[in-house]
């Protein structure tokens, strides 16, 4: 059973300014190019503004600039997108979990489990673990003894936290996340290493999302923080000890070493590398594949790496950049 | 048990031409340098043809150009590399698997599983997902609701299917993969950010293999897409809407950035960054560590990044090209 | 119940040089910033010595040459960081673990288990897989069919080690680490590609630490080989026969390509990639987001990789760098 709604209805349960008929109904979002007779689309950006004229979707959400070419009917907002986002929640609601534990999970005596909690199959919950109010986890998580779930998070399948981590409300994990393994620390003796105890912990604050395969490592001595409402896209590593503050959003494949701060508000792109140590600026952002060696103490835009161009052309800018250091010592 | 081949029945049965006595016989595969007698080596590349002259390999697959050198006994192909593949395959042969499902497999009675497939241990298959002919799963495989595994495919252990994603036939996924995680997506809403629902899903076709902890995003409205006979090393990152072209390969580390699309027959190297929307041609090689900004719209070789010198050499480098471009501002 | 040791008891049996009141005692480590009465703090790094100053720890392990400036008592070491390891070790012990394999384990008849070994809940031990004694492994780990794992080892939680593989003793291996999963080898055969199988393994040997979510494949024909003391941080990938030498350390999010060879106590940074069949001799040092391309004959630190400046700067930088490759064509 699909959920249909009004247009009419969109206006005004999301604040919207509507043009066309008040009685059409959508059951679903798409592409303004795939888009088919009852789905919504919407119009982010008015560089893509011609993709409107060929739409078979039924209503666009568009900013005012944008209204006058929807051939369509128009949900109009000054940030369509955000709408969009919206009101995709509402025609696309996640699958309904009931409450329980199913039967082949591992629940310790004595851990913590709040009411309305969903515990799916062969998940494992150990000795003093807290699980918040209405928590899911889906197959195959372990929750190691003495870690905190939030209330209403969501651990989607087999994310694993480490003893004595926390994680706030309404957060999102995803598969083959790991939070609270050990950080990277050794003390040198004599050619060999020795293993330094990482004793901090991690503390994840609330509406956190974190990707499938990212690593959260635990503190050497302090804990590793990742303030409220921090996104963390897929196979990112963060060393122990990092802070993030709240609001940053991190794409894919990024690492952050140890002990590096990053400000409220940031967004770095994907497969960026922090050395260890550094302090970066509130609103903050780089751009993909740079490395940052040094702290950032401003607001703006960093970007560092050698862009793609065709080898040859590419051994020839090598070649030059090092015989001009050459040249020049 | 070790399976002994003749040299003769090799020759018959690839195609191959024997240099040497047919009633040879081979058991396994080996380096040119570390072979022993009764073993079957090989000669990719001319380069190391220095390598023939020590070995104490039985018998050795090379080119014609090579075949004079050879001091054992020789098979002739023009691919040699192509030819020891094959019988690398019929001599190693991977351990049968009875079929069957393991007692501690956690299996809804509203999934489809076809005749002949094998379960593992602490496996997990919910509602509605569809296992083909001949499936196997090792263990702590996890299958979510309405996912569609295509026959003959392997999933060798700890792989991790979200709802709704389709895998083709002949398939091989190695441990700690993710297929079909949500997407990054995010609403910018004065300065927090608000989830886009990830509503699309995960296609992957025929004869497919993605290597461990390499994680595919699911769309965010059409779907994520791998053609027939993409494979992908480890710890790949792939974000929703990305297609990839039909017999593509890419190297470990590698991230794709949103809605890029890569053409067919390409070959990407280790640790490359594509940033989001590109669109790079068929046949197009990406050697590793590049950065991939901007779309790609001929066949042909490129390539980024600043390789690695001497540390003081490398200082020298970083400052001449900052002094140049800050005196042509 | 905590621990709690007195100074002088710690000179002694470390050897340390105490200067203040052999009886205070200690019951945990704290930084110096975040320190209280009954915690011992540390100095590895003269550079930071005005942290001293305001300090409330109970006592600092520091060096002869800061141990003047220290405000309270001072254990004195010349390796204080080594120091600290040693007393953190014994200060905060790991949880004790009862040997015992839990219920919910797939233990198989035919596996080789050593006694006082712990096989925590949900894990999978195959048929001849041999674990050593007092091996540890936590929820959720899988071990194939005939993998080693050495005495007094720690697998933490949802470890997979793959068929064949050989680990050593007291090796230290962290959440979704995959061991042993196939290289990446495919012939190509007339536009698309034929596996290669990978019939090699992998040989791990003492004191290994291995990070979360690394990947180290097996070897084609021969093994993969990470020798005695190599300690990797999280998300690496380590490709088929690539061989560490001892004591390597290696931070993460590194890729080394398939066939290369790491010397002995090289020192890499974090998101290198090294190129296949390269050779790195002992005793380098790589620092973090290099792109090593070619191998390394002597020992010292090296480079490469563009650092982050604004972006503006940075586009002026890549375009100056271009007009120089073309200009001199």
């Amino acid at each position: 059973m699909q959920l249909e709604v009004s247009l009419g209805e969109l206006a005004v349960r999301f604040g919207l300014k509507l043009q066309g008929e008040p009685g059409l109904k959508v059951n679903g979002v798409a592409t303004l190019s795939h888009a088919r007779a009852g789905t919504l689309s919407f119009l982010a950006n008015s560089r893509y503004r011609r993709a409107l004229e060929s739409t078979h979707a039924t209503a666009v959400l568009v900013s005012q600039a944008d209204a006058a070419l929807c051939p369509v009917a128009a949900l109009i907002d000054a940030n369509p997108y955000l709408a969009y986002s919206r009101i995709a929640s509402l025609l696309h609601p996640p699958a309904a979990v009931p409450p329980g534990v199913h039967a082949s999970a591992v629940v310790s005596a004595a851990a913590r489990i709040s009411p309305g909690v969903s515990i799916g199959p062969l998940c494992v919950i150990e000795e003093d673990a807290e699980i918040g109010e209405r928590v899911r986890l889906g197959a195959g998580c372990i929750v190691h003894r003495g870690a905190r779930i939030g209330a209403d998070s969501l651990l989607t399948s087999r994310v694993t936290v480490y003893a004595g981590s926390s994680i706030g409300a309404r957060c999102i994990l995803h598969a083959g996340c790991v939070v609270g393994a050990d950080g990277f620390g050794f003390a040198a003796d004599q050619g060999t290493w020795v293993k330094v105890p990482q004793v901090g912990s991690v503390r994840i604050g609330d509406d956190v999302e974190i990707g499938a395969n990212t690593t959260i490592d635990r503190g050497a001595i302090d804990d590793t923080v990742l303030e409220d409402g921090v996104k963390l896209d897929n196979q990112i590593q963060v060393g122990h000890n990092v802070i993030i503050g709240a609001h940053t959003a991190i794409a894919a494949c990024t690492g952050i070493s140890g002990s590096t701060t990053l400000g409220k508000r940031c967004m770095i792109g994907g497969m960026v590398g922090f050395a260890g140590h550094l302090t970066i600026a509130d609103d903050v952002v780089v751009t993909g594949c740079s490395l940052v060696s040094a702290s950032i103490h401003n607001a703006g835009s960093y970007s560092g790496g050698m862009p793609t161009v065709a080898t040859r052309r590419w051994r020839r800018m090598v070649a030059q950049l090092r015989r001009l250091a050459d040249k020049e010592r």
